[in-house]
């Protein structure tokens, strides 16, 4: 496979409906189970880019445009949007869904750096 | 859209990595872990199908066809298999991949029944 | 101890308040969760009849019966219903019981079937 | 029912599996877990003793006799050891299996006290 | 350091939101929550105290003076009070606060004891 | 209190444990567990600091220094670092410590910015 290609199949998504479990006290997506969600996302996408060993190393900044009510469904979108010697950088999209209606927006966006690393823990080459 | 594009479009995906906080003590991918990401799935996808109130109704026979070890990615794949007046069936499988090369097959399939309600929870058509 | 023994003793209940956390929006159990519960007390059903490692290869069909309201009472009972030469089958009920009256009723039922391997991962006797 | 009937008929049991995602560093059960646990199961038995809204006042000395590891099964039932008019005393007992042989100890021990309130929270009879 | 800057050091803070996946059903924080948290804080308090593999052995009487609703702010602070031998006490105290008022009391209270155990899990000086 | 008194009175600390249901397969704490809490803290933070409806709007750059193994304590710090008309920022710090020796460093750092918004969810000043 070449690099289009790796990026093309490695693109990861995750549905989630979003229930009680998930939300804070103001009913709407706890911001914290949206990022831990994002970095689950990002950290496959990687992984299932490069097949190695990836570690977070930053995130860029990350926009809540508006909040998500209990009672929608989600989907996190994984893609890469960059890929370096030794990091790639990984988009992900949180876009929002009624469950009685076809309206589908995005919601929350961010990017995530991950390097990759031997089993020394000494960074290697991503691909 | 007409039914084969509802059923096109409903198609639902969750990827999750294999996790410590997933396994049981054969540290493989605990089977209640499973059939729960399974019965979300499968949710989803009759939620988006129908844009209707869904509730499981029963599953067929599902088959754990080999275990899944700590450390893999898992992909859940929801499908509409069959459409009926006030039911659907929907089709999850799981595919286990390697973190670190290409390799992934089935691992564990299923189906899930759902009817859809009105808010008097009256049986009413899926579309 | 006989055979008719081991199924009396091996039988295994799990008692669990339906608080928020297990419910979804619809404010019932989410179906998730009672699936992960049966596959719980069935593998320890199965543990405590044969001793043995024991692996769910298979569930047969699941019945939800009526949905389970948040603030209810439930009680999971698994029992081993036929025991073969190298896997036993595991019935669980899920009896739904008010908080403030004595009424009980079943809700969910199914069957799960379980081998048991060695430490090679073959299959062995289960008793 | 007379009181030592109710007595019978509510006792409570909550079996476990000690999964990687109950237990601490030393691979051995977390205390809160056990903790939660105990408190659920003492709930549920009130709850089903007296029919009533039961709300937790305090805990008696709890002891932990000896560390559960990793792999084991636990058993915590619920029992009324004492009726006042307006409390009830619940003893939690933790019972500790092999999953591989029949041996079976008690781990740690521990009693919950309730009150009954009213829809207003004021104090009510228990029975 | 002495003892007394031992003692200050190793006080320790977990804040925490109830948010509806911490509550049951009568929409007040979960009392197993509140115990699963204390003994966290009791653990953490001990072991920074000591520097030493520290176990739970015992809980004295835990009071829940009064019931926390959900959408409030706690505040658990652990603190030793005791040092023996081969034992320290850390007493733990839940504080409630509301989110949109300085309103601040304190809700639960106990005392957790914890022995220092080496490598073969014999008792050891705390210090 | 004036706005110093506020900033100070409102820094937040949660301790935690690094147990096996918050690390990943590599044996170290989860990037979306770090974020998670990182957001809770955050959030308490600016709601004690306001003492109104505080919603995340976004995050600046959030840097993983170093991997969290297994078996340490963390420690998460929340602190005012800019007070706008319609919004905060809180700075969150995640300390790394040893259970055993008192060594302790910084290891993910970043920052959180939270509106104010009053029932009707329009912007309102935060103090």
């Amino acid at each position: 496979m070449d690099i289009s290609e790796r990026i093309e199949q490695s693109k990861t998504r995750i549905f989630k409906a979003v229930f009680p479990n998930t939300v804070n006290h103001y009913d709407t997506l706890f911001g914290g189970t949206a990022l831990s969600l994002m970095d689950e996302v990002a950290f496959i996408t990687a992984t299932r880019f490069s097949r190695k060993r990836m570690v977070t190393v930053s995130t860029d900044s990350i926009d809540f445009n508006h909040p998500i009510p209990a009672g929608k469904i989600i989907e996190l979108v994984g893609s890469i949007v960059k890929v370096g010697n030794k990091s790639v950088k990984v988009q992900v999209d949180i876009f929002v869904e009624d469950m009685y209606s076809d309206h589908r927006e995005k919601a929350i966006c961010g990017a995530f750096t991950f390097v990759a690393l031997d089993e020394h823990k000494n960074p290697v080459p991503v691909l």
